[in-house]
């Protein structure tokens, strides 16, 4: 992933949110050698701009034909901005790396993890390439490696940081925490409940099997990417008052009992993971930790008491970068 | 539960903690018959007083011999101070009801959670009786009606509060959250790592096994209460900046498929647990609803997609009160 990229004509749909500012930051960070970049928005945001690199760059509505001579598109403005335009930028010749729910589970097209299925993308021609939600990466990158060690079942409950909402959920908790303060009546827009000093056990919209859309988008992501259907795969999510870095607490089931170094020596040669030794006591991640970070933690790692074939673990990454824009730049790292 | 009480001659040794306050409010609440009313704390407390139904008590220091002419003494003042004195409170006649771990896995004594084996109080004499740890009493309520539809296994992952862990817990997180607003440096004392804005995968101290004692407790006092030591149990404890109330996702392992309607049935049917029904998507227990309130709740059931025979759902109760001097002023009510 770290083979030197030819100079990229770029664009960004969604580049005043939280995850458009996350690319931004790390096409820094990364010194990308940028062409060409393009910065898209709502109508709201024109006449804004924003910096790259140290260059000031506009911010321009989505028009017709707005991605003619781009090698790809980064799109992150929901699941209509991507079912409308990402088909446009292919059209236009470019790839568009697509981080909203729009088309992860379309079977023509390719959901990828570069550490894990990466490989999918050699000899690619200009297509939307869907980019995973952000608390199934983290798993994947941890889980991939432990495939081989007879992995049958997955069970993952989630602690899923604010900022995974966007910006104005950061805002409404950083209000919510002022009105506690000076004793103010609380009230909650963005989330279903009020999630200063709380945690909600909900994260997007409820189907008829009582499973929430970012469960299921974490049950059905997690076996397209590994390639294995027949993984049993279970998630219970819950934001949490944390900023940002969504942790992980998760149950992995062997067909058959595994040692500890095999599956230390499995995660610690997987790239993108970190694994944590608990060398000291408080020796694991934390958001806090892994927020602002690009690897994907994983610590706590122990054998269950009653089920010796199945391994406790923590697992953290910062949900706007692994989670989001690092995931896309790399695809894009990946493709040029 | 509500059989009124004969005039009771109580002692509260903790008075000046979070669980003392909130066992002297219940009194006050429940108009609970008090005869006689001595309150303790550790010797920086003397001097003090607390009020309990429109009366002002004096706080005194331990001291030989104070437990006499009591019916029952509520300790909450950590192992050491239960160790030291619950044994005394038995020799001077009196029942002692021990919301610390130090008697709760002695096969000597009872760890009684009222709705789920108060049977066994019936005509017991002044001994000790162990409250049990504030995570495993929401959730045994929770999973007592679930034996005889063939449960084999919980899974457990929670999201706890910080008053879990007493006023100092609660002042630092205020600190930091404080320290956060205005830009200064955080730092952590009561916890291994910052609270505020984050996630600790840690609960007391590790093992060898790799579990921490919060995970132990829960995992050993759930077979005790509920008598079934070949009931598979495993737990993942995490500390989540909430003020109050602990929230739990399990995962319930039947024997065989079982309908929702029973699971339903069984969970209404169970004192102390209020059953939420999701008749609107936002219709679950949290944290923030469950503070202040007696009953445990439970919400969320939905059955597992790739597991037809594991049920997932939310319990969530008040930390303080069912997971701590509720719990223990239950069984005074229970014994007198």
């Amino acid at each position: 992933m770290s083979k030197p990229l030819r100079s990229l004509r770029l664009g960004l749909v969604g580049a005043t949110g939280l995850v458009g500012e996350t690319f931004l930051q790390l096409l820094t960070d990364r010194s990308t050698s940028i062409q060409e970049l393009r910065l898209y928005a709502s109508e709201s945001s024109t006449g804004q701009t924003r910096s790259c690199q140290g260059k000031s760059y506009p911010v321009y509505p989505l028009s017709k034909g707005c991605f003619k001579g781009l090698d790809l598109v980064f799109f992150s403005a929901g699941d209509d901005i991507s079912l409308q335009w990402a088909p446009l930028a292919q059209e236009d010749g470019a790839f568009a790396v697509d981080n909203s729910a729009a088309f992860r589970m379309s079977p023509e097209h390719l959901l990828i993890v570069p550490e894990v299925n990466g490989h999918l993308l050699k000899n690619a021609r200009p297509q939307i390439i869907a980019n995973p939600n952000c608390s199934t990466i983290q798993l994947v990158v941890a889980t991939k490696p432990l495939l081989k060690l007879g992995l049958k079942k997955v069970k993952v409950a989630t602690y899923q940081a604010v900022s995974g909402a966007g910006r104005p959920a950061l805002k409404e908790m950083a209000d919510q925490l002022e009105a506690m303060r000076s004793g103010q009546e609380l009230s909650a827009h963005v989330f279903p409940h009020v999630i200063a000093g709380n945690c909600i056990p909900q994260i997007g919209s409820f189907d008829a099997s009582g499973f929430c859309s970012e469960e299921t988008k974490i049950i059905n992501e997690t076996k397209k990417i590994l390639g294995t259907p027949d993984l049993k795969v279970s998630a219970f999510t819950v934001r949490i008052p944390a900023e940002n870095a969504h942790s992980e607490a998760v149950w992995f089931e062997f067909a058959s009992p595994v040692a500890k170094s095999d599956i230390e020596q499995a995660l610690k040669e997987m790239t993108g993971l970190s694994y944590v030794a608990q060398q000291n006591p408080s020796d694991y991640p934390t958001a806090r930790m892994a927020s602002g970070k690009n690897e994907v933690y994983i610590g706590r790692l122990h054998q269950d008491k009653d089920d010796p074939t199945t391994w406790l673990s923590w697992i953290v990454a910062d949900n706007l970068k692994k989670g989001a824009a690092l995931n896309g730049l790399q695809i894009a790292e990946l493709l040029f």
